[in-house]
């Protein structure tokens, strides 16, 4: 199962070291104007090289195959696109031909084929999600047509971070339409990152998720419900760990008096909460308020340093890996954040609306 | 969508104060001898009536119309259940014909389909977990026949709880197997709930699952991964905020140096790491660890005071709601986390084995 | 897979001598109004028990159990129904508990399985169809209230028929809105099926389908075509063995200046074909004429004559089988026919319209 | 919907005159070592530009882009694949930027689009079966593990046939482990063709489809019917238009007791029937006889003549349309029928195997 979503789907393609990955996004509306640079933005924003990230040399050139017409309207059929691997060093990876590292796909790849592509983690290797940020790219011109915003922010990197953002979003919705990281935490997060590149080592972060505008009524209540299909996205995510909605995992700690989301209908006879400890869905189906989420990241498994392998054979070894790994992926998980994010939102925004009925 | 799985799927149906609720579970092997004892007692787990749960008596004898013979044998055939909604007392609820509860899906449902059964929460109401819980028990034999076993527990209620669990099932993976909450812990969430209901409040909670035994190589590496499939599974139930696999929510404060989960080979060939930082479960696939994850159950909202109303022309309202609920729904949600998790993960046992083609 | 459609589903389950046969459907718009008679209508036309059916007497009750309001209006969430199982005869049976039948799925079943209900055929019986016949006159709600009409004729039964019809109703379009089998026809069909019933033997026939007034624009061009998807619902349906659209199977026979559909638009602006030899459907999606298309059915094997069975030890055995058999299942096959097309016309309607986005 | 396939899937991209064709397969095992020779074998087969078919010189080179190991095994992960498309003359076709060729889906399109590709057909054109072959010939390895054959055979063109071919080949099943067109009936279907060529004319064919050894109880009883999937397969191809299984169209006209396939067991305990009037498949799952079933196709509507075309403003013009067409698309719709037939059996078997839970 390599593919996603419903109404609109994706379907990924490609090893890190094979000849290219790619997708096709089926279910696009006819009809829509490709703006390339908005997609290569994303792309940018996403893309190793960067101080604190891998140093894998990624052009990351995106070449649209079909869907799109010479004057690059969509044309209702599926978009497929390829991103060719270039900055190809197989050789950093001999040693892991037949040696698991750990925290990686390595041995359960195995378990599951009996067979795998060794090179930079093949199949499993962060590289794929450039796919998805040309797919959430794509999704995003469906979401802007409805004024809808997807936002993330890198919110927590080791010990620093925005403490009691959920809590702050939660308790003044209007927050969350002004929200940014101030220049004083960022560099806190930023510090965290180097000490811990500087220690030949990696660090765990959070990334906070911002949805504005998107209307009410979307979702479903029972299975494919948004909040649980927006947990299968992030969850899904390479090194994701965490998922909180609203309060999140603050929850669990308070009393229902304390959490209630009073409504109020305005003068245009829209419905609103005065808060939004929901993070803006109840019961699977959007309310109309800013959907806000967490994700947590684990620190990259590979460091710098010589790490205890485990060969095949059962022999243990300790090695330095060489390759180029990030010292924190939530730095670039906030990309793929938002573009699974804004393709999870217009996939649900394309579901049946009872008018048209 | 009312329908979860893939291989194995369960279509849910009924509100909660209409005739009957129930489901179809289909893709369930052939067979299988159906113990009913089983289903029974996973029924009564679940089951309102007790001193800190909803009111409401279900007698919820589960009737099954289909798929079993008469010598209680699957028969590879859909296996449809009903249970019938016997103590409804719909006058309880004339009140909400026309206003919207906080913290309820009655304004998002009324945005989605603009025609409501306002009875009970009808669809949105927990009663639906009784269908989940009888297709998670359906779903509890084909994983013991692998000697699978899934617990859960209630580790969390307001302030009281066994901290830092997670911590210790991820150092200690031993732990998972003996894992039981103290009688003191018990005691002090029991009182949390106990204080919340006197106080007439609710409050929120959290559930701790572990399964045990499940196979290395189960799963898939993209986007049908084990831990997205777990994740959307468990947002999905009634009042879940949150998700955390193995150490969760506080890898973003380490290091990776600190969370490495080094791999040996046990004397029969068969690969385990020495800690379990990451829950079972690498780059999407079982590595045959226990599986570890927390889910956090927001308090319910429907509380035994005057509560704020929305009326649907726009008059916001207090009024005390009648009705029978639940002071702390990860009580009985720790049933649904288990049956939901039993589910997902037979789900994936059916995925088609390497060695099958 | 016990499910049927994608945007609208439906769900059965069910074996012929279990204690219920059932559905549900899924994905059905909400604030339709349920029309019974309907219902009731659909299910007499396809039930057992006239001078040339099965004389299983099903009283065929069918009791909805969730996602319609007490004043009869869909709710948007899933419709389930139950048919209980009342004139069983199991002992008719017995005799196959152990032998299989020709040109029944007795053996399929068996080796699929390794298990099955061998009371009336299990879940192979056609008494299924009685859950399609349900699903389908919902379906039909919804084609309703676009002045859509679905009509199935039984045109051909032995070497008895209405000849030439696909190509008069080819040449002449207008045809298709009042095509009435003559009277004439009508009593050879039935003479051809008594003669048979008389001989202790069951025939073959046809059944044609015409759907009015479908809008053009609905289907998809390349896998989930509207022709597709009619294919595999008709040949899904018990005893169905060929399907043929528009000219159908005499189109190879033809060369390409001879079978043109000429395009016009009217002076409303919209197109139309002065011929239909395209059957209404043209590169997978309608085009606004008559949809029109033939199924043939085999002649029920199970006949009232003694027959060689198969036991599972091998040996073979001549026995009269004794149970309730059609003469002529295409007879009701016309209901079930008109059942299959409506879902799936309906199903199609619902898919998301390009001005929706 | 561009994905065919449940278990085993592809996904198709690409319009016939933009920058490429493609596919990816997902779901494909692990292992299996790849025979390239056999997808060139049946892309050749398919090829346009021979004596009868369209003299577009596709030179077809498949580019393989994932999902294979640099020594030629799969990986278990997608199979991307390209075909760029080189011979592209777009000027032939800008007489249809705003007129609809008759018999075409280029009015559909606009109908359910609002835009289209309309350079020779776009997503229509038959140009898009090439993915189909690939994948097909993929789902061939998976076959033919399991010693299954597919093969297919235009049998007939116009007036010209093997007539009898399925009665024959119903009551002698063995036939069907032999059969080949005669060279004298080959002869007289070719000489249909250049007829018809010679003309400026098209013409019809139908394309008979044998598939040999594949095991019994395979396949699902009710809506995921090894048949009416074959039938969704088939019709779901360009200019398809009737579907037989087994008998076929000759059904209607018999009676019971003259098509029953009477059972008996071999020595080594396989059961098999003496007739296969069935066609290899009894409810819905395979008996271990020969599958059988015949495709017909309509002759292309494009011709070498003035044809009547309609502007989208309404005006009607009589222009010749030039590109290159087929005139018999079952010449080469032989090739397609494989592919579908194999990729359709292919992923049916690798539904989960009952002794595998």
């Amino acid at each position: 199962m390599n593919t996603f979503g419903r109404r609109l789907r994706f379907t990924s393609f490609g090893e890190s070291h094979g000849a290219a990955i790619g997708g096709v996004v089926d279910g696009y509306p006819a009809g829509i104007k490709i703006d390339f640079d908005l997609i290569n933005q994303w792309m940018a924003d996403r893309r190793p090289g960067g101080k604190n990230a891998s140093q894998r040399k990624e052009s990351d050139a995106v070449e649209f195959l079909s869907g799109i017409s010479p004057d690059g309207l969509s044309l209702g059929t599926p978009i497929a696109f390829v991103i060719k691997n270039n900055d190809v060093r197989c050789s950093d990876y001999d040693l892991l031909k037949d040696a698991f590292r750990p925290g990686h796909a390595d041995f359960t790849y195995m378990a599951r084929y009996g067979i795998r592509d060794h090179r930079g983690g093949g199949r499993a290797s962060a590289r794929e999600t450039a796919v998805r940020v040309v797919a959430g790219a794509l999704a995003m011109h469906i979401l802007q047509e409805k004024g809808i915003e997807v936002k993330t922010f890198l919110t927590q990197v080791g010990k620093a971070g925005d403490t009691g953002l959920l809590e702050r979003l939660a308790r003044n919705p209007e927050t969350a339409h002004t929200y940014e990281v101030t220049a004083e935490i960022n560099k806190a997060l930023e510090e965290e990152i180097e000490k811990a590149a500087k220690d030949g080592d990696s660090i765990g972060g959070k990334v906070t998720c911002i949805a504005l505008n998107f209307p009410a009524g979307i979702g479903n209540p029972v299975y494919d419900k948004l909040n649980s299909r927006l947990a299968e996205a992030m969850i899904g995510i390479n090194a994701a760990k965490s998922f909180e909605l609203g309060l999140g995992a603050s929850f669990p700690s308070h009393r229902g008096s304390e959490v209630i989301d009073e409504m109020e209908m305005d003068q245009d006879g829209k419905i609103f909460t005065l808060t939004n400890f929901s993070g803006g869905i109840q019961g699977g189906i959007s309310n109309g308020m800013p959907i806000v989420f967490n994700v947590g990241f684990k620190p990259t498994p590979t460091i710098a340093r010589p790490l205890p392998l485990l060969k095949q054979n059962g022999e243990k070894i300790t090695a330095l890996i060489s390759g180029r790994h990030d010292p924190c992926v939530a730095l670039r998980g906030a990309a793929v954040v938002k573009a699974m994010c804004a393709f999870t939102l217009a996939d649900f925004l394309l579901q049946i609306p009872p008018e048209s009925v």
